[in-house]
């Protein structure tokens, strides 16, 4: 009998969602939009109705559902207690729980997105092969999720793997998103590689490509791969501050590879060749040969990850 | 039928030994000298020959017994292999499978002594009540152990919680004995406080009480208490840079609980009013709520982690 698992996961404008085989094999993806009205009242009886509905399509019972994984924006723990998910408009109460409810007590498990996406990419990604990893999403924000023991490290409230607050540079004078000054996500974000670029540009009248047009994380590896040496720079500086701060990542977790994704991460593998050095020269002897990779399952990591959470 | 466990924390000079009951009632404890010659190849058959003796002693039968836990200095994996601990003399071997031959198949568990002393500060110390802890020593070093969900996280290597290499100041000229520069253990252990100290005294020629006799964490706290001035401000260096260490380790693991052990923690809760206003200044809002404790079972928390490691 061929069992089967869902994997969720929600996100401020959409749920994505995919029907799995257990060992991994995904059947079917799709999309329902996520309804943050209400206190978000609407999002969990949305998916459990999604989930019924594609078991009636597919003409699979009940009793070949092992479980629903689900993978939320918020401080998630390890019961499943969601503690206020502001953009989803959710307080504070239990997922699992709820969500079983609303599926005739079918198994389900929830967890912080970005924790569930990291053991997507342990489980079919970039980080199979490993059982402690530190997954590192470069998006609009920095994001992680810690892996250890082929497990997700949630955490007191599931902000395990938070990585993007660490502090990196003293001499900041700009605010972070959460006030605080020289966090990670200053540098290492989409968003803190076009503030570098910008300040870069600034201070120098050197030539660049990246005095034309529009700069973002993209145009700057772009030209760091045409030669071009002001975006060299900024690399550098990218890379400085990645690389320290994944050196402390690595004085508390001791991973086996660091697996990054986001968008920053569609840069390839030349973003190592900056991360590396840094990350050396700061990392515990203990620390040096953890491996980077790249991610590699994008925006379907998260409903990987859920899957495999309850096949665990 | 009362059940017991041995807990074993091997040093670099004695081993320690503990006999427990399961429920964590310390029946006895005695130490044996570590004979580290020819490899440290007598260590493992001495801990052996005074677990049996032990048991004769007391009338124990080897059906009562659960296990036996072992720390010891170096990096252990989670399947108890060390890969080369120098203070020992020992290889790469595996530490389980060795002792349990020779103790006619008991159960052995092993993991790295600074991770297993973290479990006996949660089991039955500073730490009782928290499933996601981190433990910190400021010994001669700064050392460190993380609980996850109860239980240990070893890390690729057993590294995990070795954060006294976390790089905290960009402007250090002084090596640390990793060889790098700006490492947390350079201004929280007790040799880094009084690196501080003489710093300070050099700096300026105000008085203090610290002028007179030898420096040491003790006479920088106890000036402290006495309300030297001085001492305040080298107790505020090292509050500064062990807050904002702690502060990177909670964006990592997100801790309920930071427990304070080792010789500078023998200065009592003082520390903590050094050290909470930066950790709470550097630390992402979901860590805020921290707790900070001292430790309580000084040299014990080995031997009590050990236990505990075969309870789980």
């Amino acid at each position: 009998m061929r069992k089967y698992v869902f994997g969720v996961d929600i996100g401020g404008t959409t749920v994505k969602m995919g029907l799995f085989e257990a060992d991994g094999n995904l059947l079917d993806k799709w999309e329902i939009p996520t309804r943050t009205e209400n206190g978000g009242e609407a999002i969990l009886p949305d998916v459990a109705g999604s989930i019924q509905k594609k078991m009636e399509e597919k003409g699979i019972e009940r009793a070949d559902i092992i479980g629903v994984g689900i993978g939320a924006p918020g401080p998630i723990d390890g019961d499943g207690v969601v503690h206020v998910a502001v953009n989803l408009g959710w307080g504070v109460f239990n997922i699992n729980e709820t969500l079983s409810k609303l599926l005739d007590g079918m198994q389900v498990k929830a967890g912080n997105d970005a924790n569930v996406a990291a053991l997507g990419e342990m489980w079919k990604g970039g980080g199979q092969g490993y059982k402690n990893m530190v997954a590192v999403t470069l998006g609009t924000g920095v994001g992680g999720g810690i892996i250890n023991n082929g497990e997700i490290l949630s955490g007191a409230v599931g902000a395990g793997g938070e990585i993007g607050h660490i502090h990196v540079e003293d001499a900041e004078t700009e605010s972070c998103n959460c006030k605080n000054k020289g966090c990670l996500e200053q540098y290492a974000s989409a968003t803190g590689i076009v503030r570098l670029a910008k300040r870069k540009l600034a201070e120098s009248s050197e030539e660049s490509v990246l005095r034309k047009g529009k700069i973002s994380a993209k145009t700057v590896f772009d030209a760091v791969k045409a030669g071009d040496q002001v975006a060299c720079q900024i690399a550098e500086q990218f890379g400085y501050y990645l690389g320290k701060g994944l050196a402390a990542v690595a004085g508390v977790v001791n991973p086996e590879a660091f697996v990054i994704g986001g968008g920053v991460s569609k840069a390839g593998e030349v973003i190592f060749k900056y991360i590396k050095p840094y990350y050396e020269e700061y990392v515990f002897h203990a620390g040096r040969d953890a491996e980077f990779k790249l991610a590699m399952l994008g925006n379907d990591a998260g409903i990987y990850g859920a899957a495999k959470m309850v096949l665990d």
